[in-house]
């Protein structure tokens, strides 16, 4: 199973919300279950190095089937992954990159996001995922 | 000036309503003034190989400030920008990527929409173009 | 649907065998639906270059659901896609790459095969494909 | 001397039941003495972000003739290879890879694994390493 584009943009929509509540404009991405670019948002005023970011959080969190930040926690100097993101063309390990998951629990995409403090991010990451349904 | 996230997602909503009244599936791509990606949609079904295509049609139309076919013409063997698509990792010089212009005719943006015979891809394009207001 | 590694072993299995038959050592990759490589094998002999040419081949005929050869033909110089292969970190656009459907017609991935003459290329991937059920 | 296809099918025929008798997909990767991909598999259900890394686990333990996990003790901050997972396109230095020997000792090759907690990783590289006659 794969989002569609309604589901994809469903999400952009509600991240766009969010983060306009929280007054930090976002870059928002979506990736399908092969981890192919399915929809795309750079909100008025967000940083333009938060393009590729916002890319790169949607792919790594699809590419491992969990959030970024649990990545980056298991890659610190010392961890096991240490150096993970040197893989697959560069990987974001921060958070703000969530998978999105089907009704019955099967993945089928994820959501990147990137514009503000990584809680931030998270958080409107989190937010644009529950409009997945 | 540049192309604001509500112009950028009417264009890709017009060129969406277009390329399913044509009945191809097609990823559309828009980028603001400074060839940077500003937003995307890839429709179920749509090819994707044309994901990079797309966005490379956005960023040929602004690299050049005119559409991408016309490049294509003066690229071709023997004329005078052959191999002109090896710049800037990549140009797209068939069909399908259009500048976009302000009222006052500024330049504030570009879309590329691949996915379908080029005349297609070109059509849908400008129709998301000329949403803009 | 995408193709499982059972099925993709088989396509490489079979394709092995036939590349045997008319003694041509070959590269052959098999990707899933997603365009990401599921299965790989290069048999004794063959050419190292082939090893990414048939991976790119398998790549593209998954991103534009046609066999490689077609792009190649709507490719040329003057013709409508002319420079395609510049999109998508590099296609290959000549014979040798086949979409692989599923019993009800889906395409569940791709098969791409490098090592001889392209019509030996297409002939082992098209022999392959036909051993997906 | 090199790894022969039969070899390579062989040892990723041994990490593949290994695998699933600890239930993890995984992917995994064979190169040869020259560093080239052999033969892959990527098991149903394992990571897509993991292709890239079995791939170069293999070339990494390949590079140094070292298991991967070794070059990370000694690519920590502070130790003296610290940076090398720059080199080479990205080097993946966690363990996961392991050099391939013939019965008498040169090495012939190498595999990769990934898709699960780095040691099961080590775990199934070696079985599939000890496979290889």
């Amino acid at each position: 199973m794969n989002i569609t584009l309604e589901q994809a943009q469903a999400a952009i929509k509600a991240a766009q919300q969010k983060a306009g509540e929280i007054d930090v404009p976002m870059n928002i991405a979506i990736v399908d279950s092969g981890a192919n670019l399915k929809a795309f948002a750079r909100m008025d005023g967000a940083w333009l190095g938060s393009v590729d970011i916002a890319i790169k959080k949607a792919e790594t969190a699809r590419y491992f089937d969990m959030d970024t930040g649990e990545i980056g926690k298991i890659s610190q100097p010392g961890e096991s992954l240490y150096g993970i993101e040197h893989s697959n063309g560069g990987l974001i390990t921060f958070p703000g990159g969530v998978p999105i998951k089907s009704a019955d629990g099967e993945i089928i995409g994820a959501i990147g996001v990137s514009g503000g403090q990584v809680e931030q991010d998270h958080e409107v990451a989190t937010f644009g995922m529950n409009a997945v349904k």
